[in-house]
């Protein structure tokens, strides 16, 4: 068994404060928040003044409390075409209002897992301070030098982006839009973001999953991201297309684990996918003290 | 998103079944069982009528309830060696009445997480009975064809072994020995069980690890099963050194999630380890409707 009497913490005993701030909602947390039933179902979790200025933006047409003051729909909008075209004008009111940040007109999915169909469909800015699940695609994007040794490509934030100005981030990642299985979201992104063309992008490839709930502003974050390995070749270089980011720079695996375990430089939930590339690819063991914690919270977020 | 609505399972579905089996425990399921304390700790769960066989083979000496019932240490027994000592006796005696089968000679730590120190030592063969953590380390053997088609080496367990006879099992896999770093555990399992030699064998990669709380003939077994990828040259054929294995076939990873799929041959917590690989590798996705529930569940058990 592993020694755990060393003095040097491990690489893992190291990284595991990057995914402890993904997963600060614990179960005790919950009980904060107002839940959002709809069909009943619990889809969401709100904020108590967020469920009071959604009620006030949306009426009492659309939206009510139950016998446990929890939010649900009117009883007639007993569809999911019809909720999302009832909250909409709320949504737009609480965006006019600064409530509702980064509008980004992007209709998104809020099901119960997924794959399910969708109870109703909302703006994108509006998933975190619902707190309903959300989907999204990571991409690492590495090169195995001839040596073997393995860089990966880590992209810098532009400045100006809305969300995670200038922190370090993926080749490419982006939320699931409604109805897009995520490998074409992949071939999407890897164009848009990084100019990867799709003869290359193709070769990304399904990995796994990370799961976690974050506290993001106060908000429930609950978030799935599928993970994809994408080995690009050795002279192909990246290029920023859409403006999201704002350089690529490649960095040897080890300096990038270095970099996460000494700063706070890379986008938090752009940790976990790492870390789970590095574990996948045995960059960091069972034989060192704090593996098993460290991989096991690495899905902690229900699905 | 992926449809659900398509008549056939996908994949990622049919082999649900296969993980669910070993993930029976709830935590109804844990009321029913006796916990046992240690060091104010709760390292295992005992069956009602083994807790009671337990304490009169071990004498009250040895062992006694506490206010809720729990079986405990007495407390002049303060250090593992200590506990360690004062239990053996009592589980050779459970062995000798036939309560206790398979003994194997082998001690193994009981802690609270992996790589903290052992409360006390045991028989492995009693870990089941106790409902203990355990630590194991599966190698998945498989080789790239000159195609890029991949195949993965499917062991056929001995017809008189004493646990799970005839099932198909992986290349090698063996539960973690007292202060065995999982590595070293590797390479002595792949001359053991395949003859592999130590210049192939140190190609293991680790690449995670698949938990599980499974009900195994009414005992808690809670397993952590350190993952192996060992990819071997197309030429090497491995062969059954101690008996353990009476054979060893080459699948196309198809056709193992194939068998998977459609019967239970392989012994049950093999499959996990094996669907954890076919995820790794993208030979499951998130576009086919099952995906993060299968994912999910391949590390529910706690570590």
């Amino acid at each position: 068994m592993a020694s755990s009497t060393s003095s040097a913490p491990s690489m893992a005993e190291r990284l595991q404060p990057r995914v402890d701030a993904c997963n600060e909602m614990t179960a005790l947390n919950y009980a904060k928040y107002v839940p959002f039933i709809v069909d009943g179902q619990p889809v969401g979790v709100l904020q108590p003044w967020f469920a009071e200025d959604l009620e006030k933006a949306c009426g009492s047409e659309t939206l009510r409390r139950d016998s446990n003051g929890a939010v649900t729909f009117v009883s007639s909008l007993d569809t999911a075409d019809k909720r999302s075209e009832a909250i909409m004008p709320g949504l737009e009111k609480l965006r006019d209002q600064g409530v509702i940040t980064g509008w980004r007109d992007e209709i998104f999915p809020v099901t119960m897992g997924y794959g399910v169909p969708p109870l109703f469909r909302i703006e994108r800015a509006a998933a975190s301070l619902l707190g309903v699940r959300a989907y999204g695609v990571h991409v690492n994007g590495f090169v195995t030098l001839p040596d073997g040794e393995k860089e990966l490509w880590v992209g810098k934030r532009a400045k100006n982006k809305q969300t995670f100005p200038s922190k370090l981030d993926h080749l490419v990642a982006g939320g699931l839009p409604d109805g897009m299985p995520p490998y074409e979201c992949v071939i999407k992104e890897c164009a848009e973001e990084a100019s990867v063309p799709e003869s290359l992008a193709r070769n990304a490839k399904a990995v796994g999953l990370v799961s976690y709930t974050m506290n993001y502003k106060g908000c429930c974050k609950r978030d799935v991201l599928f993970c994809y390995d994408l080995e690009l070749p050795v002279d192909f270089v990246p290029t920023p297309d859409d403006g999201e980011v704002e350089s690529f720079t490649r960095y040897k695996i080890s300096e990038v684990l270095e970099i996460m375990a000494t700063t706070e430089d890379f986008k938090e939930n752009c940790c976990l996918v790492i870390i789970d590339f590095a574990v996948r690819h045995g960059f960091i063991t069972p034989d060192e003290p704090g593996y098993v914690k460290l991989v096991q919270s690495l899905r902690v977020g229900n699905a």
